[in-house]
């Protein structure tokens, strides 16, 4: 009964310059493949502990719960959403991209009467909308997205959290691709919820979602009177596991990506935080000096641009499947596609975690102008390398 | 703001003989720390192709729908009830351990009207029991676990779907702990849905979880009015992703992880199907002949009994956490508590995939000799290597 045996994996050396994943340091890979212990080994149970720990740290909290979850960042979202909504909760939800959007049909499968405020992929949304919104439907939760993926956006969080516990709501925050690439301060910021995803700007591989949980979160929880409707994100069971007093058995933590995910916040904080967003601020500005010399636009007004994701239109006339799929070819970079409304009309170009770095901005301009120069586009040789080079000085 | 970053990981090597993880092969984790690659990769993508034609052989199955899902085996679990069941609908499960009662709990929670029908643990299901339930309550779906992993029984599957499909409803098995160490005939025995873990016999980390769907459950899943309450593990998504013609997007998939999985799916097969089941049934026989010379029972009937799981009850007058603490800080392995009520009455002794070895069985019982002895057990010095090289000849 022997069936056909594919050949071993032998994956290419990308470089990772799209929406996520992004690189990840040897060190990382090399954890991921020291020996599997078990789940309820004690030094495995140290482990987690030193994870929560350095969460903590990454999050700017101090939040006994903060974990990470057993799935991609999605199952963060949804483990966000599960456990802190109950069918028929009003729930005020921003969607200004594909992942505010996400939240939205996350939060009606919870049951939940969901109003959105909206705005146009790229835009943020004001205090006064918020605000306007948390008036007029008194919501028990108002969920955004501080990093759209989906457009390189940043929501701006000063005055958010006092608007949305007036009305006695909870704030849930997706911080996916902004963890650890940009400043991420959940207790200064008063948000009582919010994941990330391990493969973004900790560069870690995916399959983990931290997340971070704050005392009126936890009372919320604890005041539930139906079940959470996923067994396997109940953090009323969950939390019971990561607990450092007393360990009870949920279900099979996943051990190596743990030790990956161990590893990457250690990185992160031996460069340190303020160091690391200012590495990704510094690259982002060479890049954009290099992009806008070759005419290319971002997709986003320049106060609410993430470093770690450019979302810039693709100029006209130039193929965006052909560019990527030449990049990816001839020069093993990848970048992303646009999502949504933006398909086919932008890229987005990803600087996270370990990407982030004065040499791959360099590379990725070289290759672009080679890619763009075969698409026949108009522009100076050179140029983007030139000016990236002026904003390195 | 630097925070201070716990040493780097360094896991101790254990001999893991629990109830999963398993031990894992090196090129499995060799595999594990190649470099992370885009979730849209061509050669990603070539991946999943191949991940989902090995898993087909393992399951003995031509179910398109074979896949894994991006969550240890308990999100296996909920995926299949929360895609398969709607609320109200009307299930039956077999709870004869903790993982009938999981899947009890999650079917509740997806907002079935769920009967149970029960045996103690460490039994099995007749025929005749199943057929009165589905007699009696015409549900539209029946599950059952085929390895109890809180208890080391095998439910036999001769017979089971005629039952359950003469009635209209779909069979749904759990086949964590069987899957790569004992058959599981997915077509022959005619499952609808079933799901398994990557860390029990395929020996590949914890944080994925097989599954198959067979066309009589993507019927019901197309049927469906309701929208599945899970988005992470909505399969009406998920599949687009793996589908081998058109990719769609949906979360971003635990890359390093499915690269492991590809490579002890890969051992798997080269190893071949029969010749792994053999080779698990001789090292339980080994086992049981060693645990036997020693006085100790196997807490299942010896024709339901589990060759990759061995429950055993604890003797008399013998300290269970102490055996099991000195087993492990001494000799550096692990094996398992008891779940639920035989919780400090029995033992799991785990002989899965990698794990299953006639060394490994020899040095168990050795090991176990000392940590009797050290207990005052009588039992006469050597006595269970005797028995257990007496039945490798």
């Amino acid at each position: 009964m022997k069936a056909s045996v594919p050949s071993p994996i032998n994956a290419p050396r990308r470089l990772l310059m799209g929406p996520g994943p992004s690189d990840t340091h040897p060190r990382v890979l090399a954890a991921l493949a020291q020996s599997t212990v078990g789940h309820l080994d004690p030094y495995f149970l140290q482990i987690m502990n030193e994870v929560q720990g350095m969460l903590r740290s990454v999050f700017q909290t101090e939040n006994q719960l903060t974990i990470a979850a057993s799935g991609t960042g999605s199952a963060g979202m949804e483990a966000c959403i599960v456990n802190l909504v109950a069918p028929g909760d009003r729930v005020v939800i921003g969607v200004n991209g594909v992942f505010g959007g996400r939240m939205k049909d996350v939060a009606e499968r919870a049951g939940a009467n969901v109003h959105t405020i909206e705005r146009p992929f790229g835009q943020v949304f004001s205090l006064e909308e918020i605000a306007a919104a948390v008036e007029q439907h008194q919501p028990s939760m108002v969920g955004l997205v501080h990093a759209e993926t989906s457009t390189g956006a940043c929501q701006p969080m000063d005055g958010v959290a006092e608007i949305v516990h007036r009305a006695g709501a909870l704030l849930v925050l997706d911080c996916v691709t902004s963890l650890g690439g940009r400043a991420v301060n959940i207790d200064a910021w008063g948000v009582d919820a919010a994941y990330s995803g391990t493969q973004k700007c900790l560069s870690c591989p995916p399959g983990l979602s931290p997340m971070t949980f704050g005392p009126r979160a936890l009372a919320r929880l604890d005041a539930r009177t139906s079940k959470v409707q996923s067994w396997y994100l109940d953090l009323q069971m969950v939390r019971n596991y990561w607990a450092e007093s007393s360990r009870a058995y949920h279900h099979t933590a996943p051990i190596n990506m743990i030790y990956a995910l161990h590893t990457a916040l250690s990185i992160v904080l031996e460069e340190g935080l303020d160091a690391r967003f200012a590495r990704h601020l510094r690259n982002h500005l060479a890049l954009r000096a290099g992009l806008e010399a070759l005419g290319i636009r971002f997709a986003v007004e320049e106060a609410y641009r993430l470093p770690m994701l450019n979302a810039v239109w693709i100029p006209d006339g130039v193929d965006d499947a052909e560019v990527r799929s030449r990049l990816l070819n001839d020069f093993g970079i990848e970048i992303g596609a646009g999502l949504g409304p933006m398909k086919g009309k932008t890229w987005r170009i990803g600087l996270m975690g370990e990407t982030s770095s004065p040499r791959n901005v360099l590379l990725f301009l070289a290759a672009l102008e080679s890619c763009l120069a075969q698409q026949r586009f108009s522009f100076v040789h050179g140029s983007s390398i030139a000016a990236a080079n002026g904003a390195f000085q």
